[in-house]
């Protein structure tokens, strides 16, 4: 497993991380199969959609505040259920497909760790996968 | 890495495609473990669910489009903004459990193609993954 | 695969299975990579998320039962569709770290098990993979 680091920097906030993630995965020998990508923690996640037009980004972030807004009846001491629920819904963890040890997504498919509760110092656990049989 | 092909008919249509993916399976050597079903789209995904009855499936599609509704105070200019929100709300990928090279779901679930900006011609990209230990 | 049992006693629960399922791995040799973790329902999925404080589960159930309304014109004749939709919102897997045979998740991060149909007698079936190259 290869783990990055990552800084936040809004209290939502969809982090492109393909680039970051592909020079990660320079230090593994190549292979065909599938990378985990993991957010060890309980209030950001992981998903894969346009990176193209960051407008896309900023949409996602929008809808998902409104969606599940920051105060309301929460029991949660801490007042940040409402990144858990936003956590929870997006997913923590993605498995995307790898060709020759180089992500091999859809063309305009990237990869975003999903601030939720920041800004904050996160990281994201990568481990590769050989396809087979 | 097997690709197959889906054409979609509607803006926003759950498609079964057990059946699809089953004959695909074919061409590999049998395996127990797990099979990688990723759709390489950005405004769409896919999801497990009950296949039993189709009215589960229209009132997933009913309720994802009313959740995010398409016209909305969205910044990308393409104007499917919601599309993009749906993918990352159901997820672009599923792993499913395999038995002997063939699908091995629980009795009444099935896995569907979640269309949220067709008709389109679409694809779903196939890893197989065996267990182990 | 391993397959372990849970019993629910409310409609919408989400059950902590951290140590159902670290149990059942002692079964197994010790390995470095993944778990996959399935449910194999239509109205339950798995999650991840914070185990230490129980009211961020409590405000997850409250939260999901709110987004999807238990009644509403749903076309699905058996009366529970919210459950088909809180499920593909949830997701029916998880796949999480594993070190020395053992779950390695974030320090926060605990593993539920979501019951939106309950109560019931209800299964998760674990794969476990292996980090490769």
């Amino acid at each position: 497993m290869i783990k990055i680091s990552i800084t936040t920097s809004r209290r939502t906030e969809l982090v492109p991380v393909m680039s970051l993630i592909e020079r990660a995965l320079r230090d593994l020998p190549a292979w065909d199969g599938l990378l985990h990508i993991h957010s060890p923690h309980t209030t950001a996640g992981v998903t894969v959609n346009e990176q193209a037009d960051p407008d896309v980004a900023a949409d996602i972030e929008k809808v998902y505040a409104r969606l599940i807004p920051w105060n309301a009846d929460y029991a949660h001491a801490e007042g940040n259920s409402a990144a858990h629920i936003q956590a929870s819904l997006v997913g923590t963890f993605s498995l995307v497909p790898v060709k020759g040890g180089r992500l091999a997504l859809g063309t305009w498919q990237g990869i975003f760790f999903c601030e939720f509760d920041g800004p904050r110092r996160r990281e994201l656990w990568l481990s590769p996968i050989k396809e087979s049989p």
